[in-house]
């Protein structure tokens, strides 16, 4: 997925919790532009490293050039925006799953410059109403992979929750399981 | 729902962003805490006078009288945590359907006291893995309210998106309907 608009200090939170939200619903890895703030990246490789992967996080100096790159390699762009198509409203989910071209997800922040609206495939707007884009990406991908991505087991995690009731419970994985075999990653 | 653990200035954005979240997802408010930064409120509040509500906004100087109180009013609690029970892979959220009782949304970020994970009667994992109190808020009530969320009309709005595949749209309503008859908010 592709992260346009970050403006720096102001959105570091929000990118860094847009990447670990592309993470863990799915993405195979997050373009930043080449602005963002380093602990952004940092944050977001050492979740990869901890928790497990494969999630490729790298940055760009032009989405612009990203999106039209994608577009000629024959891949399919979705761009989250409240202003598109209504999720709920309509079979844009299951018409973008049919397609099976690479996927590139955009998000922004507010700015989003007209260009992406037409270049986008598909504007999808996860409510017409205005949130978060962090919000707009879990959704939009928890419904694609219906809910399976949050089963998925991870490769080569040093650590894991084992989930529970009431407690808070994280178990160290040992280095062979870390190696680990054939996974059901996919 | 309850926000719990806001951290002035590093938090201000997270904490907008689960506010809108709320709002956007069906939630009737939200209770920050006292210390959060007067602009946070000022966003949400604003965001429902144009946007349309009902959304109820109010701080608190004990969370944990909050919860409580609800409790012991019959209330039920859903604490949002990576370290509770995975929304996947149990039938968790039918249960909470179920129970016609009022429910007490928490979500916190890294520093969630103990007693909370006690207090709850669910603690929900969306995903075991790391990433944002915003996604989990908006996939639980998304997976809570079967999607219907999103194409909820809201009373009194100033303004509205009218959905569109390239465009964006927004329609000024007039003060008639502003005051609007009645609504299928329920």
């Amino acid at each position: 997925m592709l992260r346009i608009g970050h403006r720096p200090v102001r959105d570091h939170r929000v990118t860094t919790h847009v990447g670990l939200v592309a993470r863990a619903f799915g993405a195979d890895g997050i373009i930043l532009e080449e602005h963002v703030e380093k602990s952004v990246i940092e944050t977001l490789l050492e979740t990869a490293k901890r928790w497990g992967g494969p999630f490729e996080v790298r940055v760009t100096d032009s989405p612009r050039r990203e999106v039209f790159t994608w577009k000629k390699g024959g891949g399919v762009i979705v761009h989250l925006t409240m202003y598109g198509i209504n999720i709920q409203s309509s079979n844009i989910v299951e018409r973008i799953r049919r397609r099976e071209n690479p996927l590139l997800i955009v998000v922004g922040g507010k700015k989003v410059p007209r260009w992406m609206y037409q270049a986008a495939d598909y504007n999808v707007a996860i409510g017409n109403q205005p949130h978060s884009e962090i919000a707009a990406l879990a959704v939009f991908l928890d419904r694609l992979f219906g809910g399976e991505e949050l089963i998925r087991e991870y490769r080569n995690a040093a650590i894991k929750v084992i989930p529970s009731p009431r407690d808070k419970i994280v178990r160290r994985l040992d280095s062979e399981k870390r190696r680990g075999g054939p996974s059901n990653t996919g």
